[in-house]
């Protein structure tokens, strides 16, 4: 709804946006659906066209009025989106990838989101078959809606320092589900708050006098006709957040509540009826399955974050004109002399370019269950999206620019699932390990037969036989040599980790005073690997090619080329970015670093002309950007003004004058 | 209201927050209250506990229900406060200082803000006696209401592009304010979308075919009784935005609409009645003061920016405890183990220190117009706010955290006023003009007279006179020393700004080909000023000390002592994030790097027993910092708790069956 009519003879001042998107299309040198079929491959596509037609034809998934919305009304809009899509995935059947490409194009995390993300499977991975029999059966019909419960008011990342204990009561053979402090309150629950009524819990295990960890319970919380909270168990929402305020994130406090001996999810560990026995699990690491699968799920999806930010400031940056630029006026088709386009500043393609590159740097599919890989890429994503966002000026800050909620959205994945500083600690004492074997090993012949697969091996043993590695450029163009490339990235990681080593096992220095230098070995790894998985996608590939994106990339010369200025640039920029560690691991000399910045910048020029339509192959639809200002079509302006005149705010007259009592004249009554 | 009961009996598990802030306290090696005289004078202080009292006692300036507020409801809350605002001002007589200190606390940036801040100043800068007496008059009584219209939609930075036209009309003396186009429409125009009824309007003036550049015009755009637009002009709010929402950012289109000649500020230019000549402004400089005054504003108020910030992740960072050190187990009174305070470990300090110290930088008054120095302590600021709010993990988070509303109206303080990138064109265009005068110049000892009071001068003469400078540390200690501190940033500088003018100069680069170096000469400059500036107020001063707050440090050894670590930090963390440039100058190997870093880590060791202090220094209110996590008591959990069971949504009652077409039970008849 229109509060305001804007007067229909107006245009934007020429050229047209639509136009100056046209150039430069024109200029793209390869074929953009080629590179679109490269990024996902033909089944992907098919998959994501058919289910965004089926949504963006239903009603109910219209967003033309998401940005103007408070809390409850975006809630009550999720909670509608959410009920809608239970009943797509029964009428059409989807599976898995099916539902999560839908939930992607939906876009707006809602309260059922945790029941299929976490409840869902975890029963299905630690609970019995006969627990699966009574929860997991009526769960997939929704009969029943869950949430998976573990962080506490006072503790996140210290599992083990839960305070909510589940004591075996012998005599009923039931557990006591109870919150000790308030401390212990469950928190951040996602759909908890007003949706779930059942929970899985984890709570201490206590039997016989003895603890025995964190467990998993499954607890019914509400009443499955009242949906009132059961006796002992106080719950609700946590309140607003910087983003994923359609989501029902809750707290939980439990006085003394009985539950069966069954509800606790026993594939792993149990207690045994009437003694209270523990059992406990062949492998400790089993439990955890859930968490490496939803950390994997997150460096995936960093791809499409990535792209989507990069796809708004890049058109918008073509169609935003600003200054005459001296030393190279532009001319429009009547030889005026028009303002030069930003994307032609060496600055914003500087702040732009890397963002996407950074995109195709997951061309080929990562192992990527690593905990540095997530911490890295996103963090990486989180500062790309805002920085795309200050590239595109004032209108980057109004919700109509798309970034906004995506950005607000998004921001938890760099604390969630293991935050991102706590995250490197794993990996770099695997790092650490892996190297302090390879020393004190006899037969390094032995790693070098494995290194071809484990590319750490293969970095570690590179500096072991050769600690004085150099650059050894001698014009900007070496800056393209892969292996160089490889050498540089792989060198600095070793040398990190080397230099950590000596300082824990010579200097005698404890972990805490290293964990400025942790978090470095973490971060030049998993750049390493980044590097490393990008130019192995783009190099020369074993014939035949049997990955059919693989095999389209390679295919088209003209698609390879521009893959490999893009690879160069990221490669070349991240090196620019950490220039500090390769000036420190003596690879790189301040000469040579002159000559890195020049191949830098030869880049951006090398990739200007494709850069609209490298983000136009990332395909991102619409009905997901919801951005006036990255719109395929340029109409940057017209959008922007049309949606302002649907601000509800435009609905309302004031009554300025200070010394009276009314505000808002024809709304309500309020009063001062 | 609460709508959730939470159980009395329950209190977070020990060690309370409440005891843990107590210990820190007891640490300090320096008196709290000094330093906080130190930081604003008595003077000040005075005038903030005054105005403050007031405000926290009068009802209609309550926060407690802010973060549930959707944008209509905040929007009216704002006003209700906007206008109470008026009355206090003339019911105590506050002045300048005094309104501005009343704004900053109720911190929420509403509708009449820029009648205050621009409109009032404008008129007041540039209106003749006659338009003073005709608008000045009637707005400080707030019988009208302005805004400041500048910027349009397709035009920000770029002042002379505005498309928005004002025609002199010699048959009836009037001007024809017109927009041409679409892009032509004003906005982001503070307080124009619902509240001002007048406006001034920056606008290409036009006469007898000529074109003389945008000039500023008032214009009333709403009737003063119907409070609807004017004939011919189309104005609203321009939608909802990143922060800000208290505040109706506007557009507005002019149709031909007609404004008296009388209407155009005419203290600097005019256009004759009758002939339309053109008399021109003696100085082009002088229309710009009002934005001078208000970037210095901006990087005046970036103190109290970072203060909040690192306020809340500093206490709550020695509330919040995670995992046992295990080298370093903490124990509790009764010799438990208990898990370490965050504030412990090393990389939460290297985190949060910085940020704190980067405040103190301000110490002494900077000549703070210099629009680089806006750009790079905005810049600063945002980022540090950020990074101490991801330091809070989850809870950060979360709006009770006390970050979430307070950075996304900080945010726009990057774009506005000068976009920071944009802005050090400015800056760095003076320093390359400067070091090209210092070189050609024959006689280099004019310079070096005037280099007392130039701080550029100097460390330019200096480079000339040794640029191949090093740093020559042997030990960590060293980098104490404030002697090599300056060179260290003097030569960086300097060294930038002679490398750029040898590749503008000799080597023929374009303007747009340097602006990656642009932005790097500026960002350098100003770090050296920064480092100056808080080196130059913890040495010896020349006695006797006039300003108070130097006597106030200078006069205890304990603060001088605190206020050199905190300087030390400040400098080598810069430095040190900014080591490439270091190398690439070659003022620094990578041994000496080595020591640097040392010294740094040995700093934050140096720096922990005072953490909470200094920040307790800045004297931040609770009504303020509105945060759960960093309350001065240290009651972290039990607010949180309690604020969470007053979120509205926590009064709803849900249908989860995705089958119901009901959405809420008892809030409305709500359906899918």
């Amino acid at each position: 709804m229109s509060y305001i009519k804007i007067p229909s003879h107006l245009v934007p001042s020429d050229p047209q946006g639509s136009d100056l998107l046209a150039l430069e299309r024109e200029k793209a040198t390869f074929n953009v659906k080629e590179l679109t079929l490269a990024l996902y491959g033909s089944k992907e596509l098919e998959k994501d066209n058919r289910i965004l037609k089926i949504l963006e034809n239903d009603p109910v998934f219209d967003k033309s009025n998401l940005y103007f919305m408070g809390r409850t009304e975006l809630f009550e809009n999720a909670l509608r989106k959410d009920k809608r899509l239970v009943q797509l995935i029964k009428e059409h059947k989807w599976n898995m990838e099916e539902i999560q490409a839908a939930v992607s194009f939906i876009d707006l995390p809602g309260p059922y989101g945790l029941h299929r993300g976490m409840f869902i499977p975890t029963i299905f991975g630690q609970g019995t078959e006969e627990q699966k029999k009574k929860f997991l059966i009526p769960a997939l019909k929704y009969e029943i809606i869950g949430c998976y419960a573990q962080t506490e008011l006072g503790h996140g990342s210290n599992v083990q320092g839960l305070e909510t204990t589940a004591t075996y009561i012998p005599e009923t053979d039931e557990f006591e589900i109870n919150s000790p402090y308030l401390t212990a309150s469950k928190w951040w629950i996602g759909g908890l708050g007003r949706t779930a009524n059942h929970a899985i819990v984890m709570a201490q295990l206590k039997s016989n006098g003895k603890d025995y960890g964190p467990h998993p319970f499954i607890i019914q919380i509400r009443g499955l006709e009242t949906h009132q909270p059961l006796p002992g168990i106080t719950v609700g929402d946590i309140g607003p957040k910087f983003g994923y305020n359609a989501t029902d994130n809750g707290f939980m406090l439990f006085d003394h509540v009985r539950i069966p001996r069954f509800n606790m999810l026993s594939k792993f560990s149990q207690i045994k009826k009437g003694t209270g026995e523990y059992i406990s699990p062949p492998n400790d690491k089993l439990s955890y399955g859930t968490m490496v699968f939803i950390r994997a799920m997150i460096v995936t999806s960093v791809r499409t974050s990535l792209a989507r930010a990069a796809t708004i400031a890049i058109r918008y940056s073509a169609v935003r004109r600003q200054f005459v630029d001296k030393d190279q006026p532009k001319k429009s088709k009547d030889g005026r002399i028009v303002e030069t386009s930003v994307l032609d500043y060496t600055m914003q393609q500087y702040r732009l370019f890397p963002s996407s590159s950074g995109d195709f740097s997951l061309l080929a599919d990562l192992h990527a269950s690593s905990s540095g890989l997530k911490s890295l890429t996103t963090t990486m994503a989180v500062d790309s999206i805002e920085e795309c966002r200050r590239a595109c000026g004032g209108h980057g800050y109004s919700n109509f620019g798309g970034f906004v909620t995506f950005y607000q959205n998004y921001l938890p994945n760099i604390t969630w699932e293991g935050d991102n500083y706590i995250l490197t600690h794993q990996t770099t004492r695997y790092l650490l390990k892996t190297f302090r074997e390879v020393v004190s090993n006899k037969n390094p012949e032995i790693y070098a037969s494995q290194s071809k697969k484990n590319p750490t091996l293969t970095y570690i043993l590179d500096y072991i036989n050769n600690p004085n590695q150099v650059c050894n450029a001698t014009t900007s163009l070496d800056f393209k040599n892969n292996e160089l490339q490889l050498r540089a990235f792989g060198h600095r990681a070793a040398y990190l980790i080397a230099n950590a080593v000596d300082q824990i096992d010579n200097q005698n220095k404890s972990w805490n005073s290293m964990l400025i230098e942790v978090n470095r070995i973490s971060r030049a790894h998993c750049q390493y690997l980044l590097v490393k998985n990008f130019i192995t996608a783009i190099q020369e590939q074993p014939q035949p090619i049997t990955d059919e994106k693989l095999r389209i990339l390679h295919s088209s010369p003209a698609l390879k080329k521009v893959m490999e200025s893009v690879c160069n640039l990221f490669v070349l920029h991240t090196m620019e970015k950490e220039i500090g560690e390769f000036f420190e691991c003596r690879f790189i000399t301040d000469s040579e670093a002159k000559l890195l910045r020049t191949q830098v910048y030869d880049l951006l020029q090398e990739i200007r002309p494709n850069a609209v339509s490298l983000v136009d192959a990332f395909n991102i639809p619409e009905f997901v950007l919801q951005s006036a200002l990255g719109r395929y079509d340029g109409k940057v302006y017209e959008t922007m003004i049309d949606w302002a005149s649907k601000e509800p705010l435009n609905g309302i007259t004031l009554d300025v004058n200070p010394n009276s009592e009314v505000l808002f004249r024809n709304k309500n009554k309020a009063k001062l």
